[in-house]
This record gives C-alpha cells, structure tokens and sequence, in this order.
C-alpha cells in the first residue's frame, strides 16, 4: 500500500489528522525506562501502544536517533504496518548521495515518507521521488524564529519551493513542511500548492494556532493537512503513568482539530481524497 | 588545537590546499577488499596512510556511512589528529535538534568542522557555533546542476548567506561551501565575505576549473580556502595499487593548485593567516 492509501485508510479509521512526533530524549523520558536495555524504543513503544488509535502518522526525527540507530529501526518496525511513518531528516545532497539517503531510508529502513531540505535543488531531491509509493514533504515555512533569514526574506524563497514542488509532484507523491507559528504565510502558500499535502509542525510547544492553521493551511475539505505535535504530546508527564497521559493529550488534540474541521464533513468523517 | 590552528599548520607542513573526501562506497571500492572485516575502513585506512601528507584536510561525506555507523567513527580516529576533519553532514534543524546534532558530531564523534545547510536559518546554525574551536562550512553556492532552483533564484539566497554567515562569523569559526562548477558567481561571493574560508567541492569529478577558482574564489594571496576532491582522488584506480594511485593523483591536484597561487607566495610556502 503506497503512503496516500495509508494515510487516506488510517485518517479515515481514527478519525484523525494527528503525527505524532517520536523524538524520545534520555534526558526528558521517564527515569525509571533508563534501566531497560533500549530505553528509547522502551518509552516509543508505550507512547505507540497508548496513542495508536488516534493518529494519522508518526514522525520520526532522525536527531534523535543519532547516537542509538539501532533504536530507530526497532521503532519503525514496532509501529503497525497500516500506520504511515514518516522519517524526519530534513537531509538533502547531490544526487549521487541522494541516492544513498533513499534506498536506506525507504528500502532498508522501510519509511513512508521523509523530509528533505530544498536548497540544494531538485537534484538532491530526484532519487527519492523514483519511489512512487512513498512520499517526500519538501521544508518551505518551518516553524523556528529564524525563518525570516532566507526563507521568508528578499525573493521568498519559500513561496518558490512551494511553486517548484507543485511541479514536481508528477506522481502525486510529494508535500511541503509548513510551520504553524507564522500563520500569516498560510494563505499564500496554499494559494500556489493548492493540492500539496502540508505536513505541519509548530502547534503546541512551540506555539502556533490551530485555528488559524485549519482555517488557512486545510484545503475547503478540512483536509490536505497532517498536523504534528511531539513534545506536547510524549511529555505530557513524566510519571509511570506517562503514556495514559499522553493518550489523554492526543485525544485532545485530535478532539481540538477534528471539531475545527468543516461540520458536515467531520461529523461524519468521510473524504475520498487525503 | 582548534581548527584553524590545524588548518594552518597543516598547510604550511603539507604545503597544501587540497582537502581528500573519504566517500567510500561498496560498489566501488576495489573488490578485494570486501573480505576484509570493515571494509569501507580498510579502504579509507589505505587512502589515508597513502596521502596524509599531501592534504590540508579529510571530509568525510555522512551519507556513505548511514549503513556502516561504526566506520564512520573508526575513520575519524584513524586520521592522525593534526589533520582537521570535516563532517560533511549537510545538516539543518532548528535549535533543541540542532544542539543534539552539534553534541554528537563535535563532542562524541570529534570532528573539527561540520558542513551545514542554512535554509532554516540562525537558530539552526547556532548551537554549533558554541563551539569555539570547532568550525562550520554553511552551504552558500553548492557544485549541483540544479544550484539555479533556488540558490541563485530571484532574490539570491547564495549571496543572502554569504552576507549572513559573515555577520555571524564573530568568533572565526564559520565559512561557505562554494561549489567550483558555476565560477561566474565565484568573485561576487568573495566580494561579500572576503575573511571567510571556501570549502570547494566540484573539481575534478563534476568538472569545476581549478584556474577560476584560484583567481576568483582564494584572497590575494592564494589563501582562504580548502579545495575538494573525493572520487576524482580515491577511485583513481580500482587495482590492487589504488591506494598508490590515489597518492599520484592527490600530487598531481596539490601541484596544480599550488602553481596557480601567487608566485612569491608558493614559492616560500608562507602564509601566515589560512
């Protein structure tokens, strides 16, 4: 099953729009998952097991995993195959070693989708769309306070990836990471990429409106839009019980996004398209 | 030693402005050695013992050791410590991620310098930065085809960087990559940053001409910067001389670079700032 009949199949099962983000921190997950013999995967299974029923998507950042690898692909294979998952790498190199990055990522790690950084040009990015069934969302609006540096600033160069990735997306398999904390860029990015999926980080922790994301980032439908949130909803505590707690953030996330969807369309959940 | 320190004494003793990239890969690297117990580090251990006094730096390309973590690591500790090493990761994420990836690759891993991609902006850059006696490469004009999709698309991000990466160069320890394939942006580039070191990728394999690097891209005095060059050096042959052939190529590019500085200076292979 490629990544849209995924995502269309899961959406549709948990009645959900929500990634949630796996970035597990040794310093950050409960203390008592620290004797385990991999204490990531110890505290990503439980997060899984508690929030699997109310998730679109997982998002993996691949920092997070740098130092312990071994984790990362025990945590892909832990989440069930009808999950999509998605691997947060932002990486982007020539094609030569885009090449690399692709056939690890998507055949021997096994990953849906990944994200990739635009600068180099389409080049670094050609190699990952020869998998047709997987996915790519290219970074255009991201969600930090420097944005404005490049992305934003003289040229608008994220409004020009959102354009070329709107051309690129031959084979329907490609999307654009768009930041909720600078929701004033919203319109005009979905106005250029009107049928991208939007990958969205930037609610919860990092303070961006979910409002003004389902207003402006969501196509007329209420859809077209994977919202991630990580740290609010894997730290929602940091007691035994954290993953009922995190459960509990999900479903209230999922609720808060679900009930700002247009009525008719999220009463009954329906919707062919991703 | 920090990397500047290293750099220049390196170049004075090696007399040599010649980087190596260590990229090896399975499919190309002579086949004998794929009996060998760790064979991307039995190929780089040969290349290394073979032109360690011909280069001024190694670059070791992050995505040819995605499988071979180990290699990765065991490579880094087999260059002799007086040889800076740069991590060619192409890396950019925003400040809580960035700082786990600065962590690793300075502190746990030991490289000397990290190439990093700016489109994210300041505070994916900074947490590096921190890291006085450490070094960042920012990726300003990259070697690839599909530089014009971006880079030096309206607004001109790679001039954008070049400004930027200047402004924030306030303890000397950041610089550009600066691909040699387009040398018609090479002398406004060294116009806005003129104190800063251009790692250049390009020459050799992908075709980049040495003579306009030298007289557009190196200061006055020949200087400023690090040239590349990664398969035109470690696939000179695939025989059981490889190692052997790569030391002759090595010579040949550090001979060619040199005759091309300014006369008095190579002459005496002086130089005082890098």
């Amino acid at each position: 099953m490629d990544f849209i009949e995924k995502l269309s199949s899961i959406r549709k099962r948990n009645k959900s729009l929500l990634c949630v983000g796996l970035d597990p921190d040794r310093d950050r997950i409960p203390r008592f998952l620290l004797k385990e013999r991999d204490p990531l995967l110890a505290f990503n299974k439980e997060i899984v097991e508690s929030t699997k029923d109310l998730v679109c998507a997982y998002k993996l950042n691949l920092a997070f995993y740098l130092e312990e690898p071994k984790s990362l692909e025990r945590t892909r294979d832990l989440i069930p195959s009808h999950i999509p998952v998605i691997l947060d790498a932002k990486c982007g190199d020539i094609g030569n070693t885009a090449r690399v990055y692709a056939r690890i990522y998507f055949e021997l790690m096994g990953f849906d989708a990944v994200t990739l950084n635009p600068y180099m040009g389409f080049d670094a990015i050609s190699p990952f769309f020869e998998y047709r069934e997987r996915f790519i969302f290219l970074l255009c609006l991201t969600s930090n306070p420097s944005v404005d540096d490049f992305q934003t600033a003289e040229g608008s160069i994220y409004l020009r990836v959102a354009k070329k990735a709107s051309e690129w997306n031959k084979l329907g398999n490609c999307g654009l990471v768009v930041g909720a904390t600078r929701t004033e860029y919203l319109p005009q990015i979905r106005s250029v990429a009107p049928k991208l999926i939007f990958l969205i980080p930037g609610v919860g922790a990092q303070g961006g409106k979910l409002n003004s994301v389902m207003r402006f980032a969501a196509d007329p439908r209420g859809e077209k839009i994977i919202i991630n949130s990580s740290r609010g909803v894997i730290y929602a505590s940091s007691n035994p019980d954290f993953s009922q707690a995190a459960r509990r953030e999900a479903e209230r996330l999922r609720g808060e996004i679900n009930s700002l969807r247009p009525k008719e369309i999220s009463d009954n959940n329906s919707g062919k398209s991703v």
